[in-house]
């Protein structure tokens, strides 16, 4: 060992001691040319999910404590934890017939977004909603919230959150309410739909703009129509879609025409039969769920076919390519209102 | 004389020959302690209106020149200027069977609203917009715009613009096009409302907020509904109403949440019968045009019995009151953005 | 006279007593292809100006009811309103040795600017600021103020406002305080430089964006510096000024970076020796005065050669060119914000 | 073993298997009913850092691949990381004479803070920037940068990056520029100092708002003259300071008044003699350095004295309480605008 060995031996210890950490031996890592997930591209079936959701709802009560039955995605690259990107959970909610998922609330922006059931109010604030398939409800941090299911059937549905990015950031707050859910309405429409659904109407006793969404409701027939709409404006020869067979739509706060929630973008994807897109690369991670239809998918160099509830995860700047012969229709979430305000933001389309 | 009324007298001369005014006698006009309008509160008849926009449209031709057949509202206070308040223009337009008023685009924002009939099409950047009882149709400055007849009835609504406020402010630009409207084509939907009359949905393709709304017609039903849903959710106990009985609106560009055009605030406001308004003061201009029902205005000093197609006018800081027996629906359109976005809005309800 | 004629000739009758006016006679005044400004081109010699101030503070007293010895510039163009251009009031004030202007607030937005001369001082919300040659003194409506001159000697300034712009809104409220100022302070620094003038600086107390600017003076001292550093950048081949020779800067508000007051532009401009500017148009009107140096002005087809203090309004579209063979410094305002928050703000470079 | 506990038991080896985790297991850690900062408040002490930083000037050179003698702070509660806390990066940085640190650009937001010495210029796109004790230089994200020192003497000073986000995020880019910086100019000012140095003043040729600040020094004398007005303000009875005896400044960027960086807050905060501040809790994290004086600081359980360069954390949501005897001034940076803008932040002051 030559003398600067032995010297620089003992300098690193004095870090060490120190609590210190050089960064010439770690900038590799810590600023790569390119963003670098540690998060992987990763895939959940449906087919697989639903019955382990079924059998936790055999065995396993909800209620206070637990708070939810709920099970969550959980990426292979981010040690273990019940994440499915470093910002975002998602998870399978499942609710027996006259369950009550208990009352709290929480920092946390969440949403509930729905592949096929119907049966559970979800109740924000005192206004119950109902949820039925295609129907995508937020449900912004710090309102009170609680499920019961009125019907003779169980449900399952998905929850997205910023969980992840909160517990990161040391953001959260947590309250309990009522362990029942003290409403067994079930209006046809909620009062926030009553409210806030009608295109580009404000009511006159609600003119701030809120920082999420007051709109606890995206009805799944708003939502197909907007999509069909596009593409049949695409064939009369109109710019409606992202490029050609691949029309989508972003849910928007009616206060102020951004995001839903301050963390969270929320979109569907409709590709029309025998479309492929791009390859696209963006700054910032998403999970995907197919609501209908079949496709091929590839993120980096994992290739999947997908089909109908089938979850999975695009990691920052991995390339995606979706395809499809038969159509497809996919529900996507991301982080990138975090990237966005923060002046993060980048996207990149690669030429094939 | 004494020698300083001489000097007096001799100073102002000089003031005047160098066009200069003093202040001392000027403050009391120029800086009252309250909004003093020069417009006066005033009302015109739906059924006085009428006749003379049907005579002229058998006397005057429509066509380039003179672009429109509209007769606008000149308020008695405003020197014979045809303006309705000092920043708004309102006027009853009228087009007979098979005419075209031809295209043109102006920096002025502009905005139709339909009291009664069907049959006319505006076609906007080559967007044809059917326009029918109780739409709005809303249209932001400097876009090609055209009208025509397509049925076998003549057809008259309400213009409302920002011409006086941009005549004042030396804004206006102004470009003539195609003499004829260059489509027949008569859809169901526009291609705008078919992007964007989803509610809180935004195109992908669309995804920058634009200061005026893209949404080219705010259909009766979806008005209508918001305020049958506001009366419901009152009677349930919701706050959803301005006071007891008082439903209300705002239309808003749902890019933004705000207003749908930068210059020009536009609102429906519905009256349950029995109801009367609280007074109220707002710096700033209105016009009102009743669309159903009847009721009694007071503006002022100037009171009002008011049925379908009337129009009046409430000047700057003017105190409104709105009472009815049996129900009454107004359209409203003011000034307020300008006030709102120069920081000189005011509001003041009067104790009864 | 032809039937058509007769008709015609019954319908206008008919309009006019219902207080009608067609768009198709008007058209040509109210739409034309550009602004057309009634405000004139104009110039005021402070030679001319001065004099009458001071012969206007032998005769006329200042106090409660004329509230300042101000002498507004009278557009030509105005009908003999005391309006410098549609929107804005410029005007001479002056004070005597040991006079009030008594104290009182308004909706106007207001600034003082200070071509020679010192010893007033402006008290604003209890905060005395002290007036000397080239500051900058603005004043946001709705803030409490009065001068007092505290030294042996008269002194003049000029005041701007929003006064024509909001007497046509109807939006002016005024309400009067006391008839002294109730300080004889004269600190080197008012409480506001205090607070406010230290370069991207803000106090923790005070974080919120305010409409108007908290910072009561902009210091001749930074004006200064700051223009001689552009024109030194630019010698280094920095880009830095607007074109060659022709160094500005616009007075902002520390808490937006927006203009210090919601409708008043304010700038200042050197053009250093031998520099000549390109005819620049721009929708909205503005007022200049000269700081120092000499030059040639041409506005439309309006030629002058300017010196010290004296004052020239371009209107709205109108082009305008500037000249100097010894050096020229301005201080402008304009109305812009009003037309940039509005949508309606253009210019043009005009091609030699 | 139960039948339910072998069925449960089965139910997790499926969900694991599946890469599934229950919520109802992990909640407590991951909905906390408030922030849990995984970071620990911790001290180091300057007297210790800087013999280490000197030891590595000796032993280790800067240049490309490492690009700079950059030493970071490790958090003991971040599991070995490089990491100040969950968000924030601080390290002690240190240049020999006539050595560079070579040009690189990067997304990471960045600043650097000098408690003592001078000497070192680091050059941003171009421009060189001297660093003098006291002195604030921000330098945004995805601008070329390198350091050069042109003294005698080398230098340490502190950097300060939102590095730890950024990786979590996946949103780092990072690129090199050449191994040199080309230029050795020592002017005395920068020239974003000259156009963008003056109190107020924005140059005509920069009217956006950028997302950064582009002004590259905030000097000593004017944080030091700010401090010391609000503390005379508040000795004349003017609300101008957090708390008796507190003064506190916030570095802005001067075209949006907002923070300096889209990430990182900055404040320079000065406790007179005998000043003990409130107890306080932000969500979000924070990292101090005592800039001259002495102190007691108390961060929930832990306590200690600190004097000139001593650095400590502050996590999520703990207390803090800061007294002086003989005064102390403390520059600080937290990720509050990442929390701010994501509608997170909270704060609360503890009753004593």
């Amino acid at each position: 060992m030559t003398t600067l060995e032995t010297d620089l031996a003992d300098l690193y210890r004095g870090f060490a001691s120190e609590r210190l950490i050089p960064l010439w031996t770690e900038i590799g890592d810590l600023m790569p040319p390119e963003p670098r997930s540690r998060a992987q591209p990763h895939l959940w079936r449906w087919q697989t999910l639903l019955p382990l959701a079924e059998r936790a709802g055999e065995l396993v009560p909800v209620g206070r404590g637990g708070e939810r039955r709920a099970i969550a995605l959980a990426n292979p690259g981010l040690d273990g934890a019940p994440f499915a990107t470093p910002t975002l959970w998602a998870a399978i909610q499942y609710l027996n017939p006259r369950e009550d998922a208990p009352v709290h609330r929480h920092t946390q922006n969440a949403f509930r977004f729905v592949v096929e059931g119907e049966g559970v109010w979800t109740v924000v604030d005192g206004d119950p909603v109902a949820m039925r398939r295609g129907d995508f409800l937020p449900q912004a941090g710090w309102h009170w919230h609680g499920h019961h299911n009125v019907s003779d059937r169980p449900m399952a549905w998905i929850d997205g959150l910023d969980i992840p990015f909160q517990h990161f950031a040391g953001a959260t707050f947590f309250e309990t309410g009522p362990a029942e859910v003290d409403t067994r309405e079930a209006p046809d429409r909620s009062r926030s739909e009553r409210l806030w659904g009608h295109p580009g109407l404000r009511p006159l006793t609600h003119l701030s703009p809120t920082p999420a969404t007051p709109l606890l409701a995206y009805r799944w027939e708003h939502t197909d129509r907007a999509l069909a709409d596009q593409l049949a404006l695409e064939a009369e020869g109109v710019k409606a879609t992202v490029e050609p067979g691949h029309a989508a739509v972003r849910y928007a706060n009616p206060t102020t025409g951004d995001d839903v929630l301050p963390t969270i973008r929320t979109e569907f994807h409709r590709l029309a039969p025998d479309t492929a897109t791009a390859s696209r690369r963006e700054a910032g991670s998403s999970v995907y769920q197919v609501f209908d239809g079949a496709g091929a998918i590839t993120v980096a160099d994992r290739r999947w076919t997908v089909e109908r509830g089938d979850l999975f995860v695009v990691p920052s700047w991995q390339p995606l390519t979706m395809a499809t012969d038969r159509g497809l229709d996919l529900f996507r979430f991301s982080d990138a209102p975090i990237l966005e305000r923060l002046n993060l933001h980048r996207t990149r389309e690669d030429q094939p």
